[in-house]
């Protein structure tokens, strides 16, 4: 019998690092392999494979841009159906982790193929290692709410999670929000709250510190734009 | 001005794995380049150090065993303070997470030393990647309750939590208990939800199924003792 066809979860790059620093040599020999794509969108898709040594123009490769809205699901894992293996890759850091990629790994297991997730970075698995905070128990919320009055609803609940049950709490933020983030963390925290800041992880301005509000506060510190998570714990 | 030394974050083998399949190849050299490693225990560390190609016996090496209570924390960053970059090495998987590792990181950024995490696989984003839940929200709870009636109480406010939230429910399990909690899992949920069990993670006997508690009911598998994964999500 024939082997059965995979999909593989390919973990991109999250800033702009070399490749020996966050991608363990079998992803990129798989994707040397593959000849059939799904991805959120071509460019990042084209940085990976020119990093595998997979020669352009890439008239070759079968490619799906999938973003709820170009492709349907089931489209996109024709080629499993057809026989092929196929790769899944993401913008940035590992396909089904805040971004449209569940859905169609979801399919794949209703359709009875192998899932096969690869090692590589992520902002959120890197930023609680760093932190310092309790990695036995954590909860990744995603963005937080863009009305203030909601939002200051949601922190000051992490704030409660993270300080009553030990869980560290995870958030991430469009990068030009970042300072009214920082600033709006500072004012409503309460001072003795441990608040971490993971800034362009794995790039060249990697950036993580971690200490209690109080002692942001007098730092006084402004936020690049850089894509970065914030992280609320109690040591 | 010398270089500030760093606490490096070094992940290690989750299963029977080669190395180019989890580690990206600078690991490997940072680990080359340290003198200084602080680890749970010596083994895993050694099997590690063999992988990078350092020559044993490790006698050159200081090693200091850290979980809890053989040293305490400020003594294993003694390093830092002399003036050298330390590795923090888990058994398995990511420093930090689910590991005694967080508080020697929280300690390392009070002192005020660089911590830098590095890239390396870990079952529990591996499992959430490979679940085709959602990755947009999750919470990794670590071991559950061994009391029944606490454990039921506990797996069913995380069932409602994953169908009503949306949020994805990680935890693990000691692997000689898996039966018993699958057993339990498949009693006391609901049908329609659904569970993803996700075993050896990055070794020969990677297993991850993903289906309804009603399928997983009528397939009647018997899990291994492997390290294992469960998860409870909606899609």
């Amino acid at each position: 019998m024939a082997k059965q066809p995979r999909l593989y979860l390919i973990p991109n790059l999250l800033a702009e690092s070399h490749p020996d620093s966050v991608f363990p040599p079998q992803n990129l020999a798989i994707v040397r392999t593959l000849n059939h794509f799904v991805c959120e969108h071509e460019k990042p898709l084209r940085i990976l494979l020119k990093l595998a040594g997979v020669h352009s123009p890439f008239d070759h490769l079968s490619i799906c841009v999938y973003n709820h809205h170009e492709h349907d699901a089931l489209s996109c894992l024709e080629p499993l159906r057809l026989g092929h293996d196929l790769g899944l890759v993401t913008d940035a850091g590992c396909p089904g982790i805040a971004d449209p990629g569940a859905e169609l790994v979801g399919l794949a297991h209703s359709l009875g193929f192998p899932v096969v997730p690869l090692t590589g970075p992520s902002s959120i698995l890197l930023s609680i290692m760093a932190s310092g905070f309790s990695g036995q128990q954590f909860s990744f919320r995603g963005y937080m709410p863009t009305d203030l009055a909601a939002l200051r609803k949601e922190v000051l609940a992490l704030e409660r999670r993270a300080n009553e049950q030990a869980e560290t709490q995870v958030f991430i933020e469009t990068p030009y929000r970042n300072q009214k983030m920082f600033e709006f963390l500072l004012k409503h925290l309460r001072p003795e709250t441990r608040l971490c800041i993971a800034m362009d992880l794995t790039g060249p301005d990697e950036w993580i510190c971690s200490q209690e509000v109080w002692a942001w506060k007098s730092a006084k510190r402004q936020l690049d734009k850089k894509p970065t998570v914030f992280l609320l714990g109690r040591v």
